[in-house]
């Protein structure tokens, strides 16, 4: 059984996923493209040798019947078009964080996949598949530490561009973390509450770093999380569960220990991009395999609003200095 | 040269604090004791061997000619009586925390110390004098790690008796970070804020356990601690510092490792008296050193005000849940 | 691009590779399989799914015109005639470990591939496929602690049945780390030395557990390796390089560290199955990728042929206490 | 009660114990000092401002009334001499390494002690006062790990100058392993061998190193010590037990933990006098205490008979590469 995708958007997330499907994961086979520029889905048939028709039209592509599935990795204003078109059209879709730029939006995307009556949205949180986020989440189901009281997190890059502006830090960066620990405590939000530190000098005259957000959950865990975007020394994912009975902390990348130079040391990653680069094969070979089986079990339109309203809720702390309500309609059935 | 030292309040600190002045430390002799229970004196004495007169009064055992120096280690209420006799008698005093039991008499303490025109009193603060913070504190003072931007604290112990009471999470347990952040940072705070987690289970009814606050300094350094009295697991101070440009971390007591049953491991300290028990040492000999050399250089009783304002305030947010300001005035140049 | 892959023996881990053939690599397809028992090759192919024909004789399907490369995963003495056979049909042929069960049978079959002119024999060997060995060799050769000079490695099981034999310390245990630290420090063995301490009570009355071998170098390299299979506390794989100017060492497989019951902690493996699952995969596809682009280079005929070599040896060594010198003919230009 | 003390050799060892007795430890008091540069006496007498009278003869020294008991920290070959002396006087003697230049020479004092009726001699091992091997003896001693097989040791100074020699490996480094391996078993060595790695380029031409000593004990247990002078990194003791059920392992000296630069590390020391610096005070008072109590506990002259025959078996071995007995008399009741 093999999926055929068509993928909008060919980008550089956009071809690290078609490469994915093409060369590393199973029971998939890209075969239609959509870009606004087509010169880029050229460039991508002929690097990666696929044998796959290009679409003018992105709507063309979804309605193509030889396309039985959607990657939607173009420019975030046009995820929300794309995803309504694809449950429009009945076909799943795994759509690139954000789903849509607006809670609203994704909401709108909710009540569409509700209304057709099947899943078929899946967000592209991958830090769930996560291999250290998993083992942690075991440990904490293994109900040995107790329940969850406190998170202690922290969400650091090297170094951010001039173009990042205050907003990204919750926008870009910390929506990770809204999602990841929603998942990994199987809870909401129901306060968040922002904190400037006094300021790096690495970072650019607009930008506030570091921040630190703090959030309340329904069940009174309380989260806090240092987002430090100028960091110097690293790209750094720090995330400790304290329990009732104990603590666990998210496992260090692997890597070889040195002593050299009077230290004992291990290297701390500086690229993002190797940090999690295992769980985006995870993550998208679930999509596969869930379409194909027709049991959508990944990160779902519903976890992709809950973020966003997060979301929201944290840029409104950071602009007012206040404790946040952050306020959800129940969950739907359809997403229990 | 040999400090002729009398002590009042022979309970369990004071007598720790006899033991070590006889059988560990250098040039001191305890020559006096009083206590409100005068066969308390005469079993210290007995137990250790001591040459010491017991006096009936904290007054004429602070007046006595043979003594030249006085540890008070009575009932907390009592201190800033005694301490301020002993200033008034023109001798150093060594005084356990807390050196008055409000602002106010630490004030009091303060000022009838500028007044006799020397610094006569150290306060029992012992975790500037841990290996372990002043090894984290030459490496922020080395620079190497930038300026400090945020802390990240933790004070656990595993468990208390039902006699601690919420307020004591700060005037107990927060009062060493309190003093010993102020040091490590070389800065003073401006604001606190409390926080209350989900309660564990191990907590007694009226308790709320754990807590967290935040501080903020006048320089801008934000620090949460978490304090959690009844942990389980052990007795554990963790401390934290972000830096522009790295982080350091308080060092783990030494602990053989050990592979045994899955689980490559080290200890974790259960008995909070062993946690500091070498800093107990070099806190007293260097009180001994300081009378003797005439030059008081350890925790003075303008710390002693200072942590007694910020506990204050901390207690103030416990209960209305607000940022509370702190506010002191200026440093005096006598403490400077 | 698919391969097409015959297995011959489908015993535990021939299951294993066609399990991960099928639905886990890229690129390959298992198309026919031969077992001494004909049930075992239905019951795979029904468990599995797979489109594969059954061979009743494993010449057959080394011969069949379908079936591109061959796995052998047989019981080990069939191993040699299988490659031979696999050698002058001219299909490329992965054989799990041993290539043969004689020094001698793996030197036929080294002569058998010069003669053919070209490579076609991958063995077995996982250990250079795994992230962590990778990472190790990666800093070593990367130069900045010098010339290697030692290496300390343990081999640690927690238990085996009794059917293990003092042999099987070098034959089933070291074989890996005579196969990988060749490859680590691209030398080879000249001298083997085997050590017994004090016997764990743990080891059954025949087994000498544990044992400690001593291997030199052609570049004068000193190794040590621990092996104890009844070392109780888990499955644990260790690797210290000692060069010049510092110190690496084989990076722990990742864990989530906990603070509980007055232990800080890591999880240590105890089933050796998922020490290397991921390095399986990646061997394998690794040859599946090599057979397709005609580029043979995993673990050759002739790494076959030095462990064996050494391994022949260390049980000389162990049945003699002497120091056996290891001797090998020239490497081959063929395989260099 | 205070121990008056005369001490033989007023070299850099012999002042640091002089600072030790006045400055740190308690119920001691330099009270004479023999040198064989009476300057040296007078300026040691004035740096530390010491009531102390100089004998320009040992030997009257020792015979002084006032002295009570010798410090022996003179030039290595007079050792034996005033140790021999000490014990006629009848007065208590620690002696720093070695308690004589040859076994013959320890042999003649346990001699003269058990002649003379009583414990006298404590000789210069300071690791057993280490904090990290009491530690680790603890968890040897408590049982959960079982017997102990194997040591897996190492002994890296990051460099020595052109005057070290070879057998400088055994006599100077080795010795503390020899000494303290004992202890830490409460065993006999049996046997001896010496293997030559590759050598470090950062060796002087005249010296071989690194150099591994492998000894087998009386009960089985096999050590391997690595001994590596110019390790380059820093000064690094590595002692690895392990166990029938498990694995223990020396604490490595507390540091704080730092990210920086893309490192995850912790210092390791670089000069071995910090290494060891509480254990010498610890030591020293420990024979204070032994001499005051009438109960000599610390290492004895049998201590320093049995390192010394280790050693020599060692030098042996490292001459004629062979496995070399290590033969004694059994243990003179007058030591268990």
């Amino acid at each position: 059984m093999t999926l055929n995708i068509g993928v909008i958007g060919t980008g550089a997330i956009g071809r690290e996923h078609i490469r994915r499907c093409s060369q590393v994961l199973q029971h998939a086979r890209v075969v239609a493209l959509n870009d606004i520029n087509r010169n880029n889905c050229e460039q991508v048939i002929s690097e990666l040798g696929l044998q796959a028709e290009i679409y003018d039209n992105a709507h063309d592509l979804i309605a193509a019947p030889e396309v039985q599935a959607i990657l939607v990795t173009s420019w975030g204003p046009t995820h929300e078009e794309f995803v309504l078109a694809a449950i429009k059209a009945g076909k799943a879709v795994f759509c690139e964080k954000p789903l849509a730029v607006t809670a609203q939006g994704c909401m709108n995307i909710v009540e569409a996949e509700i209304a057709a009556g099947k899943k078929m949205v899946q967000v592209g949180f991958m830090r769930p598949y996560d291999s250290g986020y998993r083992a942690l989440k075991a440990v904490i189901d293994g109900g040995t530490l107790g329940e969850p009281l406190m998170l202690h997190c922290a969400h650091r890059n090297p170094a951010v561009g001039d173009a990042y502006t205050t907003d990204m830090a919750i926008t870009d960066t910390l929506i990770h973390e809204l999602d990841v620990l929603r998942w990994l405590l199987n809870d909401d939000y129901v306060s968040a509450q922002v904190i400037y530190p006094r300021k790096t000098r690495h970072a650019s005259s607009h930008l506030k770093d570091p921040q630190i957000v703090l959030l309340e959950t329904a069940k009174g865990i309380r989260i806090d999380v240092e987002i430090f975007v100028n960091c110097a020394y690293g790209y750094d994912i720090q995330c400790e569960v304290v329990g009732e009975s104990g603590i666990a902390r998210l496992p260090e990348p692997m890597s070889v220990q040195t002593r050299h130079a009077a230290q004992l040391s291990t290297g701390i990653l500086t690229d993002w991009k190797k940090r999690f680069i295992a769980a985006y094969d995870v993550e998208l070979q679930d999509f596969i395999n869930n379409v194909l089986s027709g049991n959508m079990t990944g990160p779902s339109a519903w976890d992709g609003y809950a973020a966003a309203v997060a979301a929201d809720a944290c840029v409104a702390a950071q602009n007012n200095g206040d404790i946040v309500p952050i306020t959800m309609p129940p969950r739907p059935a359809f997403y229990c």
